[in-house]
């Protein structure tokens, strides 16, 4: 396999876009493309059926362009697809799960941590099952938080509304001694200050991004495939659904103008 | 392979052990083989032929014991003899240079990143290799640090002589823009005070102990091939060199009565 292969990195929308940063900023050699599927997110309140099809579709569409590395950027993809993936290609799959549960089992000294996520995420105990396959002792305390992404795709990070909505979510959690709380949804690091303040700063908040990030640069490594051009790679966007609100949001927050393309699935399978 | 297999572990000495504690807190289901090449330390004033035939050594004496993974917790063995280890096995072989490396992109927001180590690793330019293999434009500030083992060896880890050593040896590293420093040898967490007085507190200092555990964790579980038994692990250690000051630093860095086995070299190669 040839380094200059691109890594695949999928999500339901625009939420991977902070692994796409992560992975930019710590390996600025790697060429990276990206489906965000707009047209069918949130995957959250979906199935598990519906999750599985969507995941497979995408990889389906990137396998084409022969990436070296599929990244599941999706907590809910990574929770119901990643085993399926892993399994029907013959290249590493990444979620964003396992990175998540390794870091905080690096860091928890009370051995009681804290997951939120969709309900999809949680109702699969994919972070429960994650943190006992590295440490059978750990003490999980997982709650699913279905009000959170709606509030972040409002814009909604701080108001008053915010707070008392992740105050009634979570609050309970104080009363377990968890000090590292995994943000187990690439929307919830947007709601930081909100949570912080709900669970004290002492909880440290892991969020996904930087942790697979280093992940996808240490398979790399340890596979020898690492891309070695010094050019600046050009990376490729493609979404399923409407592409200027994308684009605007890509923008932004990799600080650079996007090349788009928006796709339309041959077979509509749009729910 | 079958996952009962042990993780083999070296070092020239003992300061591998803060690997082994952190592969133990992260991974308490693995058994560990550990050897510390106690009659031939330190490595780092050594030559490079010495230590790749040392390391060389340790790995054929390791490898009856079938490890699934073989981790060089010595940063001049990794610096002089990984390619060439890697090479010769067909299993995984970590170092701790690369998951310092790794941190260290991961971390900096200046794009500065400090390393000190001894001789033997800074003259082999392997972290500046490592940094830029990761990130083309990071820039590097190394220094060698032959007076600190000593002072480590000798237990003098907050005297006045300790803060002057630091201080005379990277007081100058002050002048560049560096957020982060690399501790490119196993024995200088002992110094963490006295090099953080004179790097000041927003240096953040990058020991390879946890963050080279997170990537044995993060490339065993990438293979399937994390260790499912329930079961307490009975670790096994073996030392080249005179077994009881082992014992005594294993036994109470480790907070466990280890199962140590001197062993008496064949052909002697003590230098």
């Amino acid at each position: 396999m040839f380094v200059q292969h691109p890594i695949a990195v999928l999500d339901s929308g625009v939420g991977g876009l902070t692994v796409v940063k992560e992975v930019m900023r710590q390996l600025p050699r790697e060429k990276i493309i990206y489906f965000g599927d707009t047209a069918r997110t949130p995957y959250g309140p979906r199935t598990p059926q519906e999750v599985m099809g969507f995941t497979r579709e995408i990889v389906s569409y990137l396998i084409q362009y022969q990436p070296k590395m599929i990244v599941i950027a999706c907590n809910t993809a990574t929770a119901v697809a990643m085993s399926d993936i892993r399994s029907s290609v013959d290249i590493p799959v990444v979620g964003v799960i396992n990175p998540g549960a390794r870091a905080a089992i690096g860091r928890t000294s009370t051995g009681c941590v804290g997951v939120i996520g969709t309900e999809g995420t949680i109702r699969s105990e994919a972070y429960e099952i994650a943190l006992r396959e590295l440490s059978p002792h750990v003490q999980v305390i997982s709650q699913a938080c279905p009000r959170f992404v709606p509030l972040v795709e409002r814009g909604n990070f701080r108001s008053r509304e915010t707070y008392d909505t992740v105050r009634d979510a979570i609050g309970h959690m104080k009363r377990y001694p968890i000090d590292c709380l995994i943000l187990g949804c690439t929307h919830y690091p947007y709601l930081t200050d909100a949570i912080s303040e709900v669970m004290g700063g002492e909880v440290a908040l892991i969020s996904s991004a930087e942790e697979t990030a280093r992940e996808v640069s240490a398979i790399l490594q340890d596979k020898r495939e690492l891309a070695r051009s010094n050019q600046l790679p050009v990376h490729q966007f493609f979404c399923s659904g409407e592409p200027c609100m994308f684009r605007l949001i890509a923008n932004q927050w990799l600080g650079e103008q996007i090349e788009l393309t928006p796709v339309v699935w041959q077979v509509p399978t749009i729910g």
